[in-house]
C-alpha cells in the first residue's frame, strides 16, 4: 500500500480536489489523505483532516474567518506542516500533491519543502508553473505541472491535466513505497556501503570535477553527487548534507560566494559552506571560479562593474572578474565559515595557484595575479591557528594531477584503501 | 498498451536514459521509444531511433561532428520534432519524457511545445526547473521535475528522482491511452456536446467572470475555460483555439495588450486576439483591465511612469494607470486586430462605460474619464464600417447585469436556447 497526501482549499476548490482524488484512486494500491486548508470549514466525508480539526490540533483553535489573507496563509502552512509531519513519521506519506493558484501553490510548496526529504514524490498543479519557480521549488524536487487553465471549473482541459497529475503522483507513490521497503532490506547489507561524496561544479571547473569523479569511482567504494554551482546547486548540496544524505564533500567550486557578496544572479545565500562544517563531514574545500561574478545578458551588468574585465559567455550569461577588494571579502567569508568547525582535522583547503578557473589561468581572460594573491593570502591569514590544513598547489583547478591529489586527500580522510 | 517517447543525448547520458527507460517499463502495459539526439552516434539496442537514422531521415544526413553547439541544437530539435510528429500521427505517443541540463531541456521542450497538444503528458527532469521556466513551459502543460543533482552519475538521489519520473510518465501515459480510447467511443455520443467557451479573467474582473460562468453553465450546454490574463493565460487561450479545443470566446479581459504596448511584465505578445479572429469563432470582446499596466515591486516601475497614478496591489505587484495616449494605442491595436476578420458577424465589442475594472469605477483609484473616453472613441472609430457590432453599455465590467447580457450575447451567437 502507498499513501498520497492531498492538500487543498476545500471551500473554493472542492470539486477539483475530489476529481484529483478519484484519479489517484484509479491506480490500485494507493490510499489518499485529503487535508483541508481552506478558510471556511467544509463538510465532506472525503476530507480526511477537516479544516476545524487542523486548526484545533495544530493551530490553537484560532478563528480564521476574518483573518487577513497573509496571516491565514502563514497559519495554515504551519498547521498543514505539522499534520503532514505526523503522517510522515507514521510512515503514511509516499507522495504529496496539491492544485491551486498562487496562494495555494505557496502554501503547499512550503509544507513540502519544510517537512519532506528529497526523493519523496511532490507534485503541484499550478497556474504559477510557467515563470520564476525558484521561490516555489527552491533546492528541492517539487515537480510543477502547469494547469494551463485556472483550477476553476472541471472543463475537459483541466480534467486532462488533473487526470495526468493523479496518475503521476499515484504511481510515483507506489515507486516510493517499493523503494522504502527495499531500503529497509538493504540496511542489512551495510557492508556493501558506498561513500556518498558531493562535489560542486561549474562550466569552468568541469574538467577538474570529471577527473575527480573518475578517480574516486574507479579506485574507491564511492559514488559522487555533482551539484551545479548556480545557486540552487549549492543550496541543494547543503540541504542533502543536513538530511544526512551525503558522507563527504569536495567543495571544489565555491563560486556562489562571489555572487552572494558581489550581487550576482547565482547566489546560494549567506549560508553557503555552513552545512558541511556543522556536520563535521570530511570536507576538501577549493577555490573554483572565485574569479567571477555571474550576470544575465550584457546590459544587466551593474554600472559599478563597467571598469572591470567583463567576459560574455553567451547571449544570456555575462561574467565579471572579481577585484582584489572583493577577493579579500571572499577570502574572509571562507575563513570565517570554516573556522567555526569543531573538527578542524576534517577540513582541508586546497589553493590552485595556477588558476581558479579555466579563465583565470595564464593567458586567460580573467588572469589577475594580484586579485588571486589577495584571495590566497586572506584565506591563509584567516585560517592561521585554526588547525585547518592548507595545501598550496602550483597547478590550476582543472589540472588532472591536482584533481587526483584532491581525490586522494578525501580518500585518506575517509580512511579508504585503493581498490577497497 | 500505452507509448512513451524518451528523448535524450545518448553520447553523454546513456546510462541515465537507460535507467529512466527501465523505470518506465516497471509499469505494466507501457512501451518506450528512445530517440538519440546526441552529437556522436551511439550503438545500443535499446535506442529505437539512433542518431544516424534521425539525421538521415529528417536532417538531410548532415554531418554534425563539428557543428557549433547552437546549430546542432537547432538541427536536432527539428529532426526530433519530425520524428515525434510521425509517431504521434501513428497513434504511438501517450507520453513524452526527457532528462538533461540546459541544452537538453531546451531541445526536448521545443519538441513538446511544437508537436504535441495540451493534455498529452509531457515531463522533463531538469537542472533548470528551479528558476525562470517560462522559456521552457510557455503556455503549455510541460511538467518540470527538478533533478536536484546533475543528470550525471547514477547516485541514489538521481536514481530516486529518475524512478519518480519513470513512474510518473508511465502512469500518465496509461491514463492518456485510456482517455484516448474513451474519446473515440464518445464521438458517437455527439448529441451530448457541450460548447467550450474560453473566458479571460484578472483579479479586478473576477466578479464579472464568475457571473458570466454561472449564467452560461446554469442555462446552456456550455463549459467554461477560465484563463488568467497574466501573459501565459492569454497565450494558452490562443493556443487552445488553434488546437481546436475551444468553440467560442468571451475575451472579457484584454489587459495583456496594455503590458505588450506599455512594457509591463504580463504581456502575451503582439499576437494577442489573433487566434479567435483567424478561426472566426463567436467572440465577444470587452475591455477588462485596460486601465492598468503591471509591474513587479514598486521600485521596478520604469521612471517614465513616475508621474502616473500608481497603485501598489501588494509587495510584488504594482499597477500603473494607462494614459490617454496609451489608450489610443490600445484602442488602435484592438480595432486593427478585429478588423482582419472574415466573419464580422462573429464578433461583438462590449464597452463597459461604467468602468473597465474594479479600480476604474467612479471613486476608484484608476477613475479617469478622459483616458476611458479616448479608449472607447478610438475603438468605435477604428471599427466603423467593419460590420462588427459595438455595444455601448453604461454599466461597469463587473456588473452582474452586464455579465448576464454578455453571456446572452454569446449564447445568441451560438444559436442556443435557454435550458437547451
Amino acid at each position: 500500500m502507498a499513501y498520497v497526501v492531498i492538500i487543498g482549499t476545500c471551500d473554493t476548490k472542492l470539486q477539483e480536489l475530489l476529481f484529483l482524488r478519484d484519479q489517484i484512486k484509479e491506480t490500485a494500491g494507493v490510499e489518499t489523505f485529503l487535508i483541508d486548508v481552506g478558510r471556511k470549514p467544509v463538510v465532506n466525508k472525503a476530507i480526511t483532516i477537516p479544516q476545524a480539526h487542523l486548526l484545533s490540533n495544530h493551530g490553537d483553535g484560532a478563528d480564521v474567518s476574518n483573518m487577513p489573507r497573509n496571516e491565514l496563509l502563514e497559519l495554515m502552512t504551519g498547521c498543514a506542516s505539522k499534520a503532514v509531519q505526523d503522517l510522515y513519521r507514521a510512515g503514511l506519506v509516499d507522495g504529496i500533491v496539491s492544485a491551486g493558484g498562487s496562494s495555494g501553490t505557496a502554501l503547499a510548496a512550503a509544507v513540502m519543502r519544510d517537512v519532506l526529504p528529497v526523493g519523496l514524490p511532490k507534485l503541484i498543479v499550478s497556474t504559477m508553473a510557467s515563470g520564476d519557480t525558484r521561490p516555489v521549488v527552491g533546492e528541492t524536487d517539487i515537480t510543477l505541472m502547469h494547469s494551463v487553465v485556472d483550477v476553476a471549473g472541471l472543463n475537459p482541459i483541466l480534467r486532462d491535466i488533473l487526470s495526468n497529475a493523479g496518475a503521476s503522483i499515484a504511481n510515483m507513490a507506489l515507486s516510493h513505497a517499493a523503494r522504502r521497503a527495499k531500503k529497509m532490506e538493504d540496511t542489512a547489507a551495510e557492508s556493501m556501503k558506498r561513500w556518498r561524496v558531493g562535489i560542486t561544479m561549474f562550466g569552468v571547473t568541469t574538467p577538474g570535477v570529471d577527473a575527480i569523479r573518475a578517480h574516486l569511482e574507479s579506485n574507491y567504494p564511492v559514488e559522487t553527487y555533482v551539484f551545479h554551482a548556480v545557486g540552487t546547486g549549492g543550496r541543494a548540496m547543503e540541504r542533502l548534507i543536513r538530511e544526512g544524505q551525503l558522507d563527504a564533500i569536495i567543495d571544489l567550486t565555491t563560486t556562489e560566494i562571489c555572487d552572494h557578496l558581489g550581487g550576482g544572479v547565482l547566489s546560494a545565500g549567506g549560508g553557503r559552506l555552513d552545512a558541511a562544517v556543522e556536520a563535521s563531514l570530511p570536507n576538501i574545500v577549493s577555490l573554483g571560479a572565485l574569479d567571477m561574478i555571474n550576470f544575465g545578458p550584457r546590459d544587466t551588468v551593474p554600472k559599478k562593474y563597467e571598469d572591470r574585465v567583463i567576459f560574455e559567455h553567451n547571449a544570456t550569461v555575462t561574467l565579471v572578474r572579481t577585484s582584489p577588494e572583493q577577493c579579500r571579502e571572499i577570502g574572509d567569508f571562507i575563513a570565517e565559515k570554516l573556522k567555526k568547525t569543531k573538527r578542524s582535522d576534517m577540513i582541508e583547503v586546497w589553493i590552485p595557484k595556477g588558476g581558479v578557473s579555466m579563465l583565470a589561468v595564464p593567458g586567460g581572460a580573467f588572469e589577475d595575479s594580484q586579485a588571486d594573491k589577495v584571495l590566497f593570502e586572506t584565506i591563509k591569514t584567516g585560517l592561521s591557528g585554526s588547525g585547518i590544513k592548507i595545501v598550496e598547489d602550483e597547478r590550476d583547478v582543472n589540472d588532472k594531477g591536482f584533481a587526483r591529489d584532491i581525490a586522494e586527500a578525501l580518500a585518506a580522510k575517509l580512511g579508504l584503501q585503493k581498490g577497497g
